[in-house]
Formats: C-alpha cells, sequence, structure tokens
C-alpha cells in the first residue's frame, strides 16, 4: 500500500509520542522506538502488502503507555493503556475509526507477556520488530538497564551458596531469569522471514556473553571458596 | 603473613561495609565486593608475602565512601572519603595505627580514574581484584546498569546521524564512550600475573560484545535510512 503519511504527519506523531515518553528509561528511550521504526522498514521491504501509515504509527506509539505502567506494575499493562491512548490520538488528529482501531490492534498485541496475538501483518511486524530490540547484545543491554530500573539484582545466591540461574514462570526477578524465561527464548517467537534472519545474525553474541558471564561469576565465587579453606 | 583476623572480627567489618552501602546500586553492591574479595582471595594465593588482614579489610570497605559521592559527583572522590571512613572505623574497633594506615592507603589508590598508585602489594590486589570486576561481561553488566543509574544513554548520535564511539578524555558520556575509555584499557592497567590471567580469559567476551552491539545498531539504522530513502 503506498505511504500516505506525509512528512508533517510523521512529526506530529512523533512530538506526541516524545512528549508521553519524556521520563523513558534508557531501555525504552526515543533510541528504541526509532531502532523499531527501522526495524520494521526493513521488514516492511520483505512483506506485501503493507499499511504503511498503520506501521509507522504503531511503531512509534506502541510504548507510550509506559509511564503509566510504572505507576503500577502489577495493575497496569502498557499494551493495553497504549493502544487506548494511540486510538484516542490518531481520532484526534483526523485519522478513521478504522485506521485508527487497526493501529489499536496493533499495540495491543505487541507485547511478549501478554497472550493476545498478533492478527495482521502490520501487528506482526511491530511485534517483530520489538522483539528484535530483545535480541543480541541490544537486548543484553536494554535487559540489564532495564533490571537497574526496576531495582532487580544481576543474580540471586541460593542458601547453599549456588547462583540461580532460573528461567521458569513466577521465580524470582533477575537479570539471568529474565535471560533464561525471555531473551533465550525470544527468537522462537518471530512471525516475518526477514525478523528471523536478522535475529539469527545476533543470538551468538547473546549466547556468548551470558555463558561467559554465569562462568566468570560462578569460577569467581568458586576461589573465593577454594580460597577461605586455605585459610581455615 | 598469617591470618589474624577471627571470623568475629570479619563479621563486625562486614556489617559496617553493609550498613553503609545500604542504597548501593547493582554494579556496586555486596556481591560486588565479595567477587572482589573473591578474586583477591585468588590471587593472594600467588603473592608473598601479604598482609591478609589489611587485604581482607581493604577489600571489604574499599566502596564505603560510594554514597557521599552520589551526594556530589563532582566534589567527591569515593576513594579518599572511603579511605578516611575505614581509617576511622578500624581505629574504633581496636586497629592499631600502622595497620588502619595501611588499609585507608590501599583504598585511596584503587580508583581507576585518580592519579594514586597503588604501592604495597596489599594496594596492588585491590587495585586488581576491582579492576578484575571491570573485565569481561561482568565488566560490561555492572557498566551498563551504572549508566542507567546515572542516566547515561547507551550511545550518542551526532547531527550527522552518526553513532558516536568516543573514547578519549572529557567526552560526552555514554555507554560507548565509558567501553573506550575504560572497559577495553582495563587489561593494561593490571599489576599482578594472577590478574593479568584471569582478565586476559575475559577480554573476548567483552570485546565481541562490544563490536555486535556496534553492528547491530550500525546495521538497524543503516536499514532504517535506506527504506525512508525508497519511500521518499
Amino acid at each position: 500500500m503506498r505511504c500516505l503519511l506525509t512528512k508533517s504527519e510523521y512529526i506530529v506523531i512523533e512530538s506526541y509520542m516524545l512528549k508521553q515518553m519524556e521520563n523513558a528509561d534508557m531501555a525504552h528511550d526515543r533510541h528504541h522506538i526509532h531502532r523499531v521504526l527501522n526495524a520494521a522498514l526493513d521488514i516492511y521491504k520483505h512483506e506485501d502488502p503493507v499499511d504503511f501509515d498503520v506501521l509507522v504509527a504503531a511503531c512509534l506509539l506502541h510504548d507510550i503507555g509506559r509511564e503509566k505502567q510504572f505507576d503500577d506494575l502489577e495493575k497496569h499493562c502498557h499494551a493495553k493503556i497504549g493502544s487506548e491512548m494511540a486510538y484516542g490520538f490518531l481520532l484526534s488528529i483526523g485519522w478513521s475509526k478504522e485506521k485508527a482501531a487497526h493501529v489499536k490492534d496493533c499495540i495491543a498485541s505487541h507485547r511478549y507477556r501478554v497472550n493476545i496475538q498478533p492478527q495482521t501483518i502490520e501487528a506482526k511486524i511491530l511485534f517483530d520488530a520489538d522483539k528484535l530490540d530483545v535480541t543480541g547484545a541490544i537486548g543484553i543491554a536494554r535487559t540489564l538497564v532495564y533490571s537497574m530500573r526496576i531495582a532487580e539484582p544481576l543474580y540471586i545466591i541460593d542458601d547453599d551458596g549456588n547462583i540461580v540461574t532460573g528461567g521458569g514462570s513466577g521465580e524470582v526477578s533477575s537479570f539471568f531469569q529474565e535471560y533464561n524465561y525471555k531473551l533465550s527464548k525470544v527468537y522462537t517467537t518471530l512471525f516475518t522471514n526477514r525478523a528471523k534472519e536478522i535475529a539469527q545474525k545476533r543470538q551468538k553474541t547473546a549466547a556468548d556473553f551470558y555463558s561467559g558471564l554465569l562462568d566468570e561469576i560462578r569460577e569467581n565465587y568458586e576461589s573465593g571458596v577454594r580460597s577461605r579453606r586455605v585459610e581455615q
């Protein structure tokens, strides 16, 4: 589908997004939004037909509900809040109900932890573009800074002195738990071939980093225990 | 030198440290202190003679000045403040002036950014053990979470749309700048052979992560620029 979005309309949508995300953390800042948009435009070239306007608006607005999620992490889901905010905003700048609802649906189904599956190609591209920012080194970097934002530790040590790597649902939060629950599994959740291709290129960097980190920490603790034994 | 530090004295010093560091960030929390102590005990086995008590106390107390540094980043140096706090505390629990001053000197010279060179073997081991926590994947992880704490971006994009990688002194702060200014160079600053050996094992993980991250971001922006050109 041809691009109908004018440059001035793009700027209006982007400005609204930047205003909603003034206090965004480094993992979900405007650079994240632009990376998601860049990745979506890349995938877009390999899919046809795609509603370009819906895709661009959905990318720009997909995280505008994050502020409210931070107010109450248990109660709010940023995908649901953001989808409703985006719908209202797009109507206010003259978009049709049909197009605004399409953007709303894309945003509502972009979250990894929510059981709403993306239905349209635009929703699938947004999902994939957003998940690409969880793959590879960028996924590791963003997860680490986000751990800091929500005061999560890097790892947990159990009562026997072992490092807990986790991975199951509902386990105690840590970077290791998040890696094994989400980061290592995100590669199999993608819909489009182009996203799978980009993700596959990045996978080894993330896996090597995780296993390197685990080895370093394990060896450090083991050498500490050995040295204490020598001294006793 | 034989270990004179009793278990109860160790607990007294550790408890004081934990109290001073109640609000510590994930990059400088009690896990960091224990990793530094573990690494120092590992290096200690390869060096002789070493004052074990001075080394353990210096490791446990080396970051107790960080809280005050956060109050005013420009004005305070945590190594200087921490060294004075440690001296006063050790005297208060009955350590001799000579031993307490030795710990003070170790802490005062442990910081990468300060031009006070470690003089004694205990000061060199503390420096190396602390710098080992800046090498490899653990160094990357800690630097990323610390970037979040001090609200540093992952990278800067200049007016021409290029990613600034930095590395010089006094350049605009970002994770990329910190990697090129400190993380990539810390390997050549170590004093002891054992620390060099551990660091060398970790170096590739950090370098691969950095180059992977840079490639991912560059490719993402380039594909975004190309896609926009197609649409124009």
